[in-house]
């Protein structure tokens, strides 16, 4: 009698491919800069930084890239993740609109950042890199990477954003259970972070600054490189594993999307939902659009200049064509800490440009209305960063029950909020700031 | 080349039916004696505090009993869970043994509990219920009650035993963003609360007292009833989901356990796990061991009598047949809140009895070493009542190294350990007690 509402693969149904839109995209995408020359960045530029296997998977030109076996069998712990069908959030709202959610949150870290951590760890140990240096946010992507650390015997220390290694402790404490050393950024660890205390000590920090930090660490350290958990065309192609099975999940459910969310910070779940969506509509078999849900206080793609920016505050990395902020931009403290970055991925980016993609901004108190809607109705307590792709899907499904039109809407839930309870909690108690807009820094 | 490491069902393998292994006993269970009269509970002797829906099952001589189909869309949240073959553990433990682990932490609350609050849930809702009153340890109860009561649309409340209230704050948060009331217990909100704490102001609290002060609350308001998170046959009933799905997916796995293991403190995790296979031991079909592992603070099997006790410290539940310190025994404050209960299931209690299980006790250090050895090795970070299994298991995975022998071991991963993890850090940090006996209340 009930419709059905969860749509698992098998084992045996993971992709075996990652999906480089690089490949597809209608114009090429503008290469980032060496900041002192002003020209193309080289493999030599990168070598400092990152081990030639990953420098060779950001330019590579190939549509398909197979994952590898050592990868799909760390995968394997919590991929195929599952699809299902959010008939409880439907029925609260009254709407005739059909929502689907791809759940990220059931991988160890309890997000979708392990789908980088787990290859960047493999090519790094392929390259005989001995530790990694990064920089995190809320700490879901600081998690992933220790524990993708742990699992092929790297060493890994983690720069934290101050203001989120104060908010979210326990997401410190899960990188120190996995092995990693963490250091509130910024911090008197490298010449950076001792600087930025100098200037202004009570710096909440930012990623641009923790990037700095890291970076820094990586280029006085022989032995070791450097992962960053978004922005990079790496990162994005490793996240459509959860766009390749979204597909195949949603033919199980006979049923084709109308709409496909995601949020973004620095672009790689959003890419990791949209990428194989957009092949279709780039090929024009496929008409849907595609949705980028970012932070009113952080909005990149919605008020942010499309140019060639850094993509940290010390301006050491390549200069990259992206919407910017501005690479001083220092974004208020809000809870999804995860989408704090002044920049969104060049490949987002060039998607926005070409008019692939649209961009939509929520403030933070309508996310946390959403989330706790979703958490009442669905029985799942999501990520304050995924809450702002549920917003636009809530503002949507409304439309639909207005206009009496039922539309398919698929959206990436990239996290649980499991370990953002605490933002929950001043959500709750009416304590909750109304951020719209930083400041510069 | 690489052997599967992952045993995932479709949606349409969950099981329709849960397993009642009080069909199969070879001799009967003692029943439930009325605490005055001293002769079985009857129907109404119970009807105070639970639906007649839920006491019917409760007393079910029904083998196989089916999980209607609103239970099972809900079930779809998370169900079926992973079976997962720990392969990097194996290797971290040169180990000839094969070790396979079904997780359940993959649910919305991050445990198994919600394969009871979810069915308890909608039979209370089916029988009029206004609202649930409940105690809670750790909180994975009370936050899968919580969540299991949002869905269906009654309210609840829940006595939280004070040490794990102030120790594991965001359970505390997960129960509230799913919108119920929380009580630290001992509280000021009961007449038992009122008059412990007058006895003893700092009295940490117990699930013994916070169950006496759950069925005040249920007695004192018509439109309540009471749920239990373990202990109860019908609680064990429906965590045999576990076990159902366990069996098909080692027959996915082509390999027969040798050993069963589950954490125990009330005993229903270890029911879901244990039970169905159980039913093949009884009728002969197979001869695995099956082992029920729990703490050395709080020993009720490895230590306790075997005789008639109160589920509950004020003695108002009926008296059960169980192996108990008895319900005035004050457990250490051990992380693992969820096993600090004086007395085990009495299904569980009566598989011990005839000889169907072993039961053996670790201390707290050597759970938490299990646990970090796990998490480092298989990048899954567990509940430290989990650990429990996983201590035992590597215990029995060197025994098979030292004697040369591949065996199977199975376990039930009962929850991840996102929530716990300053109990972990209390551990890393070389500050944990090491608590091997609990003091008389």
């Amino acid at each position: 009698m009930s419709h059905p509402i969860q749509f698992l693969l098998r084992a045996k149904e993971m992709p075996t491919h990652w999906y480089n839109l690089l490949a597809d995209f209608p114009e090429p995408l503008p290469p980032p800069l060496h900041p002192g020359t002003k020209q193309p960045a080289t493999l030599d530029d990168m070598k400092a930084i990152f081990p030639e296997n990953l420098i060779a998977q950001e330019m590579s030109a190939e549509r398909m890239i197979e994952i590898p076996q050592e990868v799909r069998d760390v995968y394997a712990l919590y991929r195929p993740t599952p699809l299902l069908r959010a008939v409880r959030l439907e029925k609260a709202l009254k709407t005739p609109a059909h929502i689907y959610y791809k759940y990220e949150g059931v991988s160890p870290a309890g997000s979708h950042k392990p789908n980088t951590a787990i290859p960047q760890a493999y090519y790094n140990k392929l390259a005989g890199t001995k530790r990694l240096a990064t920089e995190t946010g809320a700490g879901q992507w600081g998690s992933s990477l220790a524990m993708a650390c742990q699992v092929f015997g790297l060493e890994c220390t983690v720069y934290m954003v101050k203001v989120s290694f104060h908010q979210k402790p326990y997401r410190k404490l899960l990188m120190q259970t996995y092995g990693a050393k963490v250091y509130a950024s910024p911090s008197r660890h490298t010449a950076f972070g001792r600087k930025m205390l100098a200037e202004s000590p009570d710096s909440p920090g930012s990623l641009g600054a923790a990037i700095s930090e890291a970076i820094e660490d990586t280029i006085k350290n022989h032995d070791t490189k450097y992962a960053l958990g978004s922005v990079l065309n790496h990162v994005c192609l490793h996240q459509t594993v959860i766009g390749e099975e979204t597909m195949k999940q949603m033919e199980l459910a006979g049923e084709e999307p109308d709409i496909i969310y995601g949020c973004a910070g620095g672009g790689s779940n959003f890419a990791g939902i949209a990428f194989p969506f957009l092949r279709e509509k780039i090929q024009g078999k496929k008409k849907f659009r595609v949705v980028a849900v970012e932070p009113a206080s952080c909005p990149s793609l919605t008020q942010g200049e499309l140019r060639y920016d850094f993509g940290d505050m010390a301006e050491t990395t390549p200069l990259m064509m992206m919407y910017t902020l501005g690479h001083k931009f220092m974004p208020p403290s809000i809870h999804a800490g995860g989408l704090r970055y002044h920049g969104m991925a060049p490949m987002v980016s060039h998607c926005k440009k070409l008019g692939l993609i649209d961009a939509v901004a929520v403030t933070q108190t309508k996310v946390f209305e959403a989330g706790v809607l979703f958490a009442r109705s669905e029985g799942l307590v999501p990520a304050p960063e995924s809450s702002h792709a549920i917003a636009a899907v809530v503002d949507e499904a409304i439309k639909c029950r207005e206009e009496g039109k039922k539309r398919v809407l698929v959206f990436n839930l990239s996290g649980n909020g499991l370990l953002d309870l605490a933002a929950y909690d001043t959500y709750l108690s009416g304590e909750m700031q109304h951020p719209t807009s930083g400041g510069g820094a």
